[in-house]
């Protein structure tokens, strides 16, 4: 998980993830070309917002917590760049899946 | 239904499905060529999120349990590979029925 | 109404329907030709969901039963094909009234 | 009122309805040229549904009866054939007016 | 106000109004050409539906009344015939504002 | 503030608002040519609806009050003339913000 | 944080932001050409209207005060002027995360 000079509080049901990124070596050590390289679509859970505000004014907590392995959905979420670092807001709504 | 090496446990109303293939031979065991092949529209469950969250943050468990033989949409839902194997998340309410 | 190999349970407000075929001979025993056959949009129900689930999670059930004979709208429905027999899947809000 | 050899029972907050046809003879019996005839946006209704069914699966019953003259939109509503005779399925809500 | 020989009673939050033609001559008393008479999105209620029905059954009764001065959108709003008199079929919450 | 031969009493949530008319002199006395004056986004409410009718048919008054100097929107809004006098009716919601 | 002439009151769930301008020297005092600064989506919340009025009325108050550093979207919110001072107007759910 990325040490980020700064604390990033995501607002309500948003949730900020770190990519997983794809191998660059093979088993035995072999360089893989960036266009081999397939995109992966798992990632970490940096950290979880609030929760979802009902109409009511209810907060809905996340199913998800900060270390969650997450399936992405192939578009949607907000790149952000925190200490150089490429993080992505998704709406809670939007995570596919946990991996576990 | 596929071993796979993750669990995955979709998220809120979704439900993880794996397509059943179409036969690839007759009866008399002769090959059916691919474009013979009728695409089925049937799959299994294989895991089913925890249900739908509702404006007041009640939870509507879906009708559907891991093992149920469904009736797919023609469109819709997001495919996944998980293990090399390729599955598909829908949305609880866009499968059609199941079938017994 | 057609004896299904599979028994189809349709999804949430969703309806099975079999679209009655228009009459192929004249009452003294005259083909009438495919194009001069007028399309009927009515149907019998085959099997019913368990009815529309509200926000709050309550299940309203359908007015439809089966057996029921109906007025299919001009368009929207699903083609499924169950034993090579082809029905429609209706949302229970799209079928426009019931006939007897 | 037409007499239909089928009963029609509109579903939910449907109202079937019969337009009126415009005036073919001039009062003292020249016939109109259908050019001139003016569409009327009147008809009578035949037959009503239960209601709207609101998200918590009340039933709000139409301010319609049968027999009730109405004034039609302009566009809107679903053309069904009963008997060969054109009837035209509304939603409650878009019928304009009541006519007295 | 238009004496009209049928009565039109508006359905649900509709209110029928009559848009007050502008004037077509000067004080004293020269015709005003067509083109120069600016068209007036003034207009006086005629009828008033019952009110908005809500998602829970309940009426919400309009706060216009007949004989209301009111001031009309620039769009919108259903042109209907009565007795050859042009009235205008506006939803509640389309009218912009009442002149005292 | 205009002084108004009609008095215009806004529907539900909407607000009539007169917007503030850009400084057409310098300081100095200098004519400020109409392409360099700065369209002003900032205006004084006349008028005040009695508020948003809310889907139980609750009144939510408006935070706003006669007099108040407000923060328009670039766009949005209808132009009403009165007495001459061009005014706009804007949603409540519309608003962007109260000056002081 | 910028001294105002005038008090802004953001109405509703609005915030008022002022973007944290990029740096325009290195450490060392070199001027960076405008190309190259790096536009910032940081900044500082201004001001925070009453909050969010839901369908009943319930007014939900900013999880934002004056003073917090926070993630901007990069598109969306309304740029307002006040003493030439650039600011920007967005919906509280658009802001996307805090900064601590």
């Amino acid at each position: 998980m990325p040490k980020l000079s700064k604390t990033v509080i995501p607002m309500m049901d948003r949730v900020l993830v770190q990519r997983i990124k794809p191998q660059q070596k093979t088993a035995s050590g072999l360089y893989i070309p960036e266009k081999a390289q397939e995109a992966l679509n798992e990632g970490y859970v940096i950290a979880v917002g609030k929760g979802l505000v009902t109409q009511e004014g209810k907060v809905i907590p996340s199913e998800l917590k900060e270390g969650d392995k997450v399936l992405l959905p192939p578009y949607g979420g907000s790149i952000v760049k925190v200490d150089n670092e490429e993080l992505i807001l998704f709406r809670d709504s939007e995570i596919l899946a946990k991996l576990q």
